[in-house]
């Protein structure tokens, strides 16, 4: 299979105009030009793609699936450029769905430890991970690491930095991140058990590089990274320039062009995404329980040789959630709430209630 | 003022909920935690910002305009988490507007040379600029040199890359802009005027800076980058560290997620384009005059003291077109035609008919 497949969802079209729309299309994707200049100038017919399949989808929209060309697509930028270039700039026009060529997916080399290499780092326990979030901003690297102290006493598995904290200076990165690793090496080596710190890094390539190595450099072993401010190249960047695993953050995902499940679990778990956050159902965002599993399952799905990513499911899951959160996704995944933990008087038993919640709910194998 | 202040339409909303909702997207995009949390940890009010409108829209929308605190912002990609971070995440979310406050302003540089700088490397024509685009991908250098000896020499002031020329084996990167830029050189000195040959630049930030350098080098004054393809913080690495004229390309732009002016004439302009090509009404793609015009004027309006970037309007813009299309933008632009061009059989003769048109159709000064 030499073609990528991909799928636009087209609303407020004109069903009779549809065919040449689809073959528009085909052409924004490849040459960008009319035919007669393919004609003229080209007329390589490997790199013409074709439109695959045209169908009615709800409400009056149109699905049209293409089959791309991969072979000139060197780096990130290509492509998304190839996927979603000018197709992007139509209101219109979402995609719906991208099925990597194998050409493509062994260009990027996809997760590192994926879903199973971090549950392998925690010594695969039969139940979900827990995670949560250090926040809000504003609050001093000291009060972080004292948050990430309860946290961790507590027994929480992965202890992520908000995306907001970056190198504010009521917390500068280094000297947080200093802080809430030793906080997160004293207790595990206290409890005998991983407890991952997890710092947010953020700010221009070269920032990003800067602060990957301090996270080596403090011993940790992963960073969270929302792709879509930083840019996409440079989650590709931090998966082959880094030993480090990665969880990314959805911040500046535009939903309305593109479906998470394309975003989040396709195109971040190409370019290296060993977890992924996305949203659950119920919680402060308004999708689907459909919806959400299919992100989940589509990051995990077969891709050729990819690994999988881990769901890492989150945006407001309360306590009263954990059971049918578990009965969503499975064991295989980290339960994100932050939140709906802070808010609590007391954090610890907040968060102690949270972990044994996680254990008593856990699906057992049978 | 120290508030950024960002608008977003809201679809598909119950409009007895639109006060909670407008107070969970403000705390969305400044703490990311329910209230009871930064009443407990933070209380900072100053980073709190504030629900500053609401106001119904056509079909049921909602208009909610916040102002936000931009005092934490350090970076391109601190900078999109703030105005449209987890907000982005809602399917039914748009950005529709965006004021930056004078911090903001400052904080990214703007365009070096903008419109004005542009004009005046032209010897500020009494006429829009007019700029074409070498393509399709899969012609090798030569063939793509052959067509900027064509414009060149039939006119053209602006000749730039498509955007799916990277670095193919067809047309390496390197070969191809040294090709091209001899030639621009070549026929500028015969005909005693300027002429810009723009390399399409692209790939990871490294190899955005490699390819940038090697521009520089050839002695060239400008590059075409499509910043969201390469992340937007490229956009302004390329400002920040060269001294290259920056065209940007509008493809992988979300426009269902983020309205054209705020990411093409607001964002693209803070972080330093110099140019930037939009799409025109009537084209290829379902734009209306309006929007475009309003497109056009954001990136030409008084922002602090950031220079204007140089609409660029393109997409599918036809030699008859001329007329109406500089009634639209006056003749502070470059017009963009390619397609429309390459696919007549005397490339050269339709040039010198796009250049006549534009000269004769341009608006005088009375």
């Amino acid at each position: 299979m030499r073609h990528a497949e991909v799928t636009y969802r087209l609303t407020s079209v004109d069903a009779s105009d549809i065919d040449d729309l689809a073959s528009d299309l085909l052409l924004e994707q490849t040459f960008e030009t009319p035919q007669e200049v393919v004609n003229k100038y080209v007329g390589l017919a490997e790199r013409a793609g074709e439109v695959h399949d045209i169908r009615p989808a709800a409400n009056g929209a149109v699905d049209v699936t293409l089959h791309l060309p991969d072979d000139d697509i060197q780096d990130v930028a290509q492509f998304v450029n190839r996927i979603f270039g000018n197709v992007s700039i139509h209101p219109n026009i979402r995609l719906i769905d991208f099925i990597p060529s194998s050409g493509l997916a062994r260009r990027f080399e996809g997760p590192r430890l994926g879903a199973e290499g971090i549950r392998e780092a925690f010594g695969f326990p039969p139940r979900p991970l827990t995670c949560t979030a250090l926040k809000p901003v504003g609050l001093s690297a000291d009060q972080l690491a004292e948050l990430c102290r309860t946290f961790a006493e507590s027994g929480i598995d992965i202890i992520k930095d908000d995306h907001y904290l970056s190198d504010q200076p009521t917390a500068p990165f280094k000297e947080r991140i200093k802080r809430c690793a030793d906080v997160a090496a004293d207790v595990s080596a206290r409890q005998g058990r991983p407890i991952w710190y997890v710092p947010s890094v953020s700010g221009s390539p070269d920032e990003v590089r800067r602060r990957c190595e301090a996270t080596e450099d403090a011993g940790l072993r992963a960073v969270m990274l929302a792709p879509m401010t930083t840019g996409l190249p440079v989650l590709h960047s931090v998966r082959r320039d880094t030993d480090l695993a990665i969880l990314t953050h959805p911040s500046f995902s535009p939903v309305a062009s593109i479906a998470p499940k394309v975003l989040w679990s396709t195109l971040f778990r190409m370019l290296g995404a060993d977890a992924v956050i996305f949203v659950n159902a119920g919680g402060r965002f308004d999708y689907s329980v459909e919806e959400c599993r299919t992100v989940a399952a589509t990051m995990m799905a077969p891709v050729f040789d990819l690994k999988a990513s881990l769901p890492v499911p989150a945006g407001g899951i309360a306590l009263d959630d954990v059971p049918h959160t578990i009965q969503r996704y499975g064991n295989d995944c980290a339960l994100l709430v932050g939140g709906s933990l802070l808010k609590q008087k007391d954090l610890g038993a907040a968060t102690r209630r949270f972990v044994e919640a996680v254990a008593k709910n856990a699906l057992l194998a049978e």
